[in-house]
């Protein structure tokens, strides 16, 4: 098996090495891309290093699978290649989720939508990731029928830059200099930003709405209604969520903590309270607080946490190379 | 007008000191009460310096007003010798606010509840007060069926021990020494805490029922439903709140911004989303990204930021005195 990752000195992409490494997939070959400035740059992996190369046709050659870890723009410029190329793309921008012939994937709550994909497959949006990792079980009781999701996004979200702004505020900060925001839309250390993703005229947020667009095309459920409030805080890497939901049926708090519990992926915490401090740099989904809607007769309230690089991006991505690979046998 | 303040060298009682200067209360006298370890304390107050005492039945003589920032259990405590000295007490605590014949106030919403108080009258839950600051000027246009909060709390909620808390952890942190907390439950530096007050049987904590509990003493809406998520963030004073919420009849987006900005108290935010660090240290509650729910058709969401230690607590106590003492005149 021979990988290729775009990105790969991003915050996804070198995560995505690492996880080709943690998970063993033991491919034959990687080859690792990015921009010019890091061309030539030497990353460890599996006991040697590799260097990483400017993409071109030539250098796409021969590769299984390419793990796209870019802006939407530069994955659009480049899937023709990869097409040509004769790889699978797994891309973690949004340019392709919605397309109807793109299987958009979580690999424990719809793989089999991998089936018969045409060379193009979505990583979901990170929120979107965890939020349905805490969903899907209880959808499997009953079907989901509204969803209310408020999220609290680590700045990780915004990749390398993101983190970087948020060490260097807090650092002017603590030396009283002035904070100028360049990749949040205003200061993030000591706050909290009501803003990601493009404005709407609805008056919701492009990213948002992914929560809806993607939520119902994963769950099969495109009657899904779903409202979400996304909100980056100053945490470094897990996102958090608060999701209240509403299903069909009634379904009693002891049998969505089974399910939750019982789920490939998630951890059911009954006996603490998730926080994103505690799920950063591992792969699980920690559910927590399942409780009764207090508006709602069929709603359920949870709190839910996990890695926006690791489960949000990165792992899910190779979590779909090893589903394939396992479909392939 | 003579006031007391028990608590003075607290988060909150110090911007109480604050509050009565800024807003020209000009009292004859102010008297400081804190713990052993404060007193003989100097703060300046109108260009001279009050000492702080240790409170008691012959000190608390001849006081108007005495405005609590302790502890339920010591507002508990000091009640009856309040009371005997004849003072009319406005009390931050929780220890009295659902009991029926204490009013329990925010002045802009609810001020005429104060009429034929019986000299004990409370002031409302920090994130109660800042939320409902949102939607009293809706409510007033249909009344309302059901609130979804969740919310993205400073640590000033826990006092000056709750910010000294962040400071410390944030430079354990940056020195990559262990972090020992002891006010929050788990680390609060970049990390995010779905866990304030106490934990009950149904799943919810104190901190989230007070939402319903006061929200509907203090609109006069006893059936009004709500589910809440409290959630503690590394953020100093303000907080924020996401509120989904219903109404009996369907409010066009624009007639609640147009009732939120014409709101005394309220500042309607359309040319850019709120924050609590904008908040912070003044007395207003900020509301913005009214929009439609995508769950419910009379549902709309907002996002609101006020400062927790000003109208969350301090300012909207002062508030009261003022409203009475305007009231007597």
């Amino acid at each position: 098996m021979k990988i290729g990752i775009l990105g790969a000195t991003g915050a996804v992409g070198r995560q995505m090495l690492i996880c080709i490494e943690e998970r063993k997939l033991q491919p034959s070959e990687v080859r690792l891309f990015a921009s010019e400035r890091s061309v030539g740059k030497k990353i460890p992996f599996a006991g040697t290093e590799l260097t990483v190369e400017m993409v071109s046709q030539e250098r796409l050659k021969g590769l299984d699978y390419v793990l796209g870890a870019v802006s939407n723009s530069l994955s659009k410029e480049y899937r023709p290649m990869i097409e040509k190329a004769g790889a699978v793309y797994i891309d973690n921008s949004s340019a392709f989720r919605m397309e109807e012939d793109v299987p958009l994937v979580i690999p424990e709550i719809n793989g089999k939508d991998l089936q018969g994909h045409h060379r193009v497959i979505a990583n979901p949006n990170c929120s979107t990731i965890i939020t349905l990792m805490a969903l899907a079980p209880i959808a499997e009781l009953s079907k989901i029928t509204a969803v209310n999701a408020c999220t609290y996004q680590a700045v990780s979200g915004a990749g390398m830059n993101g983190i970087s702004e948020l060490e260097d505020e807090i650092e002017a900060v603590r030396k009283k200099e002035e904070v100028h925001p360049h990749v949040f839309p205003a200061q993030i250390a000591y706050s909290c930003i009501a803003d990601i993703g493009t404005m709407l005229d609805s008056g919701y947020t492009t990213e948002e709405m992914k929560m809806q667009n993607e939520g119902r095309k994963i769950l099969h459920l495109p009657d899904m209604k779903v409202t979400c409030t996304c909100v980056r805080v100053p945490v470094f890497r897990s996102h958090s969520i608060s999701v209240t939901f509403q299903t069909e049926k009634k379904i009693a708090i002891a049998e969505a903590e089974k399910a939750v519990a019982s789920f490939a992926g998630d951890v059911l915490c009954t006996d603490h309270i998730p926080s994103p401090l505690e799920t950063s740099d591992q792969d699980l989904v920690y559910v927590g607080r399942i409780r009764q809607d207090l508006c709602n007769e069929k709603g359920l309230v949870l709190w839910c946490c996990g890695d926006q690089i690791r489960k949000g991006a990165a792992s899910n991505a190779v979590q779909i190379i090893e589903y394939l690979d396992h479909e392939a046998d």
